[in-house]
């Protein structure tokens, strides 16, 4: 059970920006976006990568590889369109 | 070396949203924001949460309890300054 709701956040985690990322280079509106907050963030998921790629903990690494494109992607976004 | 990673990564995952929260309040513009991905950033949060509670790890407990009361001040303010 516990694992379970364990594996549901860890997925859930990883694709939730994708609307963020959608809205973003959709509407090129991103002065709503706190572009620290959203560079703390991809500080965040490159450390939870290298960590997983240091203990070798392949669920992290898959989930902050792709965590890491997507923030990339709203961090480039928020670049472009400020 | 890993464990300083893992605790700077979980540290910053907590914190990093208070500049947004911070931004959406004082600017109350939030036409950027997706509703959509704080809905579900708020629900990856809560299931982290439980998941803290269920398995009694309090590092979890206490980075996704303030966590928590961040995300949730994000979407209110989306909700209020749509």
């Amino acid at each position: 059970m516990e694992l379970y709701i364990g594996y549901l956040a860890g997925v859930l985690g990883t694709i939730c920006w994708v609307p963020q990322t959608w809205k973003a280079w959709s509407t090129q509106d991103t002065s709503g976006l706190s572009l620290a907050a959203n560079l703390l963030f991809l500080a965040t998921v490159t450390l939870w990568l290298v960590y997983g790629l240091l203990v070798g903990d392949l669920p992290l690494i898959l989930a902050n590889g792709c965590g890491l494109l997507i923030v990339l992607s709203i961090v480039v976004a928020k670049l472009k369109y400020k």
